[in-house]
């Protein structure tokens, strides 16, 4: 069974790590968001590919959810002791040494697809990991200048997360390079050759609609003879993990399932997906799609597991 | 008073403290050999130049010479986990903030010597470090081809000297470079306004004979109203540390105090020396050099600043 997962950095690694217990003898793709990545330091990362590559790979802080297990911070701290800028980004020593080997590779002149398979090759994640787009993508997010009240600025998505915590207002995030980015090598193939495509409980908008906004990855989507299941982020109105609800709101869509929903919209309309899973308890509806209310907390690898085997059983995958 | 200084890496960084010490008020230029410099990881590092910044600015490892007190090496490690070549430099994590901040202002255009005065804002080394030149020179060493017996193959010194530990006969040894690289700015007017001019007792062939080998140096040096005095590095016979005795053997000179006097030759004939400094006990002629024997091993600062010292005499400065 072939499975295609869109998905953005620990919400969907936690996802894949109970889809791979849910289906071991699949062959799973990940169309991981590439959105978020960032040059910093002179240093290219991509924190949804390698917070993927490090949960499967049995490499993560499993308590943190990012970075490395044992990771230590010295490189990061003489950087600031040097007044070295940005200072508010978890630059962790081993982490820096995958940037290392990307950021080279990058000059070289290889792909990040190709990168990507490189650092996979020693992590074995398990699942084809693969980037959106190799193509330069990054999310920026409309604040107010806070040393110009008047105006507003454009700052890249990574200082309105970590750096401000999603704080100021956004008026607007926009995935900018997206455009004029093609699909990574294998992607569209992917999404062709698939029985199921899944979106995990990401980000809608800066994880699974960053991939969305990759030209030719919704036509794909629309056309796949795989059924679409995508998985609510949202339980209660409140977002599982993150602050998905700043980046709903700057899009005009209510947190909420239903609205979720209805924004990845049906198949059978101008939307991409088949069914939806929402949280236990809640009754949604979304014209054009199957609603099934399944546990969504994915509390630990079984707890996912199952939600994953709905998941898949909505999409029209043959379980047996 | 303006001293210049002719320096490599460790012995010369040692000097330069003795040098501080024994006039504090001098104002003193390092024009530092940029010859073992390396890329590495996509970072450049500048052995030379880092060890005299750490040295002069107290953030040396003491006992090992080189690299930064209380260094850790993870990132290191972790890219011997991905199998990243090469693995046999000593690149440590607080010596990578260094070489992050230097490689992103490389790229972004910044010349080596302004990148040398931004990282020395934070270290502060109380001597003005000018790298020999702005344009790349890397010294190349040509050994017998391991894997190839009958053919020779050229390597970075870095890997000769790190990797080897210039256990292979050095059939030459190429400042790859250097014919077209111009000295950096200040390197000339250093020069020309200096009261004495001083070689570190660093290696005559890596680190001395490379800041010569840059066009128009040797011209200063033999033009210089100041007078010209080395440190031998050779005592007894021997190198005071490291293995200039290979180096010296692939230039076809002896590792003697003599013969590299002679090496270095007088400025009354077509040499750069004016006075030059032997080992206590030794009895040396170099046509042409004023030669004094004094102690020259670097113990202590008290013990370097009494050869500074004397050093500064002979090259005529005034000490009073």
């Amino acid at each position: 069974m072939k499975v295609v997962v869109v998905v953005g950095g620990v919400g969907g690694a936690r996802f894949l790590l109970g889809l791979k217990a849910a289906v071991p003898d699949a062959e799973v793709t990940a169309l991981v968001n590439t959105g978020d990545d960032v040059w910093m330091h002179g240093l290219r990362i991509c924190p949804d590919l390698d917070t993927c590559m490090y949960t499967l790979g049995g490499g993560i802080d499993t308590a943190r959810g990012w970075g490395h297990a044992g990771e230590t911070w010295t490189v990061k701290e003489e950087l600031a002791a040097y007044g070295a800028e940005p200072s508010w980004f978890g630059l962790g020593d081993k982490d820096i040494a995958t940037h290392l080997i990307r950021s080279r590779m990058l000059r070289a002149g290889y792909p990040l697809s190709a990168v990507t398979e490189a650092l996979c090759d020693r992590w074995q994640p398990g699942v084809r990991l693969l980037p959106m787009s190799d193509d330069r993508v990054e999310t920026h997010v409309v604040i107010d200048d806070p040393e110009n009240p008047e105006q507003q600025k454009a700052i890249h998505f990574q200082e309105w997360w970590v750096r401000y915590r999603a704080e100021p207002v956004a008026h607007s995030i926009v995935p900018v390079g997206a455009d004029e980015a093609k699909p990574g090598p294998g992607v569209l193939e992917a999404i062709a050759e698939a029985d199921a495509v899944l979106f995990a409980p990401s980000n809608p908008v800066v994880s699974v609609g960053t991939v969305l906004a990759v030209p030719g990855v919704r036509d794909a989507l629309r056309e796949t003879k795989a059924g679409v299941v995508g998985i609510s982020p949202i339980i209660g109105g409140k977002p599982l993990r993150g602050m998905a609800d700043a980046c709903l709101t700057a899009i005009g869509v209510e947190t909420s399932a239903k609205a979720v929903g209805r924004h990845y919209g049906s198949r059978k309309a101008e939307g991409v997906l088949d069914g939806w899973l929402v949280a236990e308890g809640e009754t949604v509806d979304v014209p054009g799609v199957e609603v099934r209310a399944v546990p969504l907390l994915m509390s630990d690898v079984d707890a996912t597991a199952a939600m994953a085997r709905t998941a898949l059983a909505l999409a029209g995958a043959d379980l047996a």
